[in-house]
């Protein structure tokens, strides 16, 4: 069984500048739901003064429809104090494999990163016990500001993610540039510093390796993708380029190639389009595109 | 070293409605050379009845840029007569594995098709001694019409194309449904009967599969890949969906995977921009997308 983070809600949305409205966050997320997801990152908890799409989440979180394992993002010991308020059952903590990254996004080194998570990681322990945590490593392959990025870099990013009590550790090619044969280098080196049960890859696929190497690390034994249903979410350093990986793309490679994922694609391929449209944005997704251009309605 | 045929001009117009004059096509074709490319499939000399974007081939072909090596697709006696006329040295010939996908195609089952391209074959070999000839089987995996296909119809087609004299055999995925798996499967088969470099894989990317075949075929051995500038060439059986792989995601990924292709990714990304405008389409390629995103004078 493949694990399927849907993570369009929060990464998805995070830089798009025009405003959607709670009720059409939460409209899009049932919809996400009806088609069969039930991994959802559905916002964060960072200050809406940096991210003003994300700054409703207390009117998001309470009305979350039912049966989805919800997430939110993290980023410091006061966003963790509002998911608790909020009841947050599942959290995630965003670092990188560059201190160039994480100067410029979350204004610390990666090790200063590390020492904040470490701390709330142990304060979400103590007051949510039955909670989950996730660990982002973000630029894993490259750097935008600093290039390729050594792979026992990233390893030992994963590495302290799990020592501090991660629960699962997803590994990011946030802009989008890795091939098969990175992965193929990287994900053994993970493995041995991370079980493969609570590894997770979150690619994206700015340049279209994204599927090639989702097949790649389903080689090497990884069970569990992020995606983003209709592609949603730009890369901000490449304006007009994709961003996520469609998790309708994804979910075509996996059943046409034999992992049963339980979803509706059809359903999949419409959750999204009420966004896009708000958003002035085609559908990304090729699988999507192939799925609607099939419905005689939308010819 | 991985041989990259570009099928733009041909399989990338062949369908599209909007009239391309022959000297935006020779501009295009010109800005495919400057990127680099060679072997350049540049029309085809079926009637202008049945395909009157194609229709200027005697206009074209005299007038191709130097240095390339350019093919034409020949359906049947009359165009060989065409080619032969033009000086033609490479020609295409295209039939399918399964017969339901031929008969509407070009109105004879695989079997008729054969027998018709073995005349065709014989009188090119006489004609054009130093001559070079490529045979098509195309719904190699997977006919709109008639669903899956069986991998041993798929490499007896290939192996009768040899036999009637083919120096190599492209397999079309030609409405983008493959997974790697199929390919895994189907490579080994084809080995058997067609000499490696003999194959060459020609994918469409309607469901975002394209690379991660490429990849699988790449890990069999096989050196040869068709591809689209721009990925023209919508699939006229899903409106609205993605048809060629494009030659941008290719390179970027052949590069990123450290095969050289000795192309220059910029001056490719920019090739088809002419004729995706006249077209109004916007680049089908996410590589083409990102390359042109971070030039300032795009954005």
């Amino acid at each position: 069984m493949i694990r399927i983070v849907e993570v369009g809600p929060r990464d998805g949305l995070q830089n798009e500048p025009t405003p959607i409205p709670p009720e059409e966050k939460l409209a899009f997320i049932q919809r996400l739901r009806d088609a069969g997801l039930v991994e959802i990152e559905a916002t964060s908890l960072v200050s809406p003064k940096w991210v003003p799409q994300l700054g409703d989440a207390e009117t998001l979180w309470p009305q979350l429809p039912a049966g989805g394992l919800y997430s939110a993002l993290v980023p410091n010991a006061k966003g963790l104090e509002r998911a608790v308020s909020l009841g947050v059952k599942r959290i995630a903590l965003f670092t990188a494999a560059s201190d160039a990254f994480t100067q410029k996004n979350i204004n610390m080194t990666v090790a200063q990163s590390l020492e904040v998570f470490a701390e709330v990681a142990a304060a979400f322990r103590a007051q949510v016990p039955d909670g989950w945590l996730r660990g982002y490593v973000s630029t894993a392959f490259e750097c935008p500001f600093a290039g390729r990025v050594d792979p026992e870099a990233t390893v030992s990013v994963a590495s302290e993610l799990l020592k501090i009590g991660c629960d699962e550790i997803s590994i990011g090619d946030t802009i989008g540039v890795a091939a098969p044969v990175e992965v193929k280098r990287l994900t053994p080196l993970l493995a041995s510093a991370v079980p493969l049960d609570k590894l997770n890859y979150h690619f994206h696929d700015t340049r279209g390796t994204a599927i090639a190497n989702v097949a790649q690390a389903l080689e090497q034994g990884v069970r569990s993708f992020d995606s983003s249903a209709g592609g949603l979410g730009g890369c901000p350093y490449a304006p007009g380029a994709g961003g996520n990986l469609a998790t309708e793309d994804l979910v075509y490679f996996l059943e046409r190639s034999g992992f049963a994922t339980g979803l509706e694609p059809l359903r999949l391929a419409q959750a999204s389009l009420p966004i896009l449209e708000q958003l002035g944005r085609p559908p990304a997704s090729k699988a999507q595109r192939a799925a609607l251009a099939a419905l005689p309605q939308t010819q």
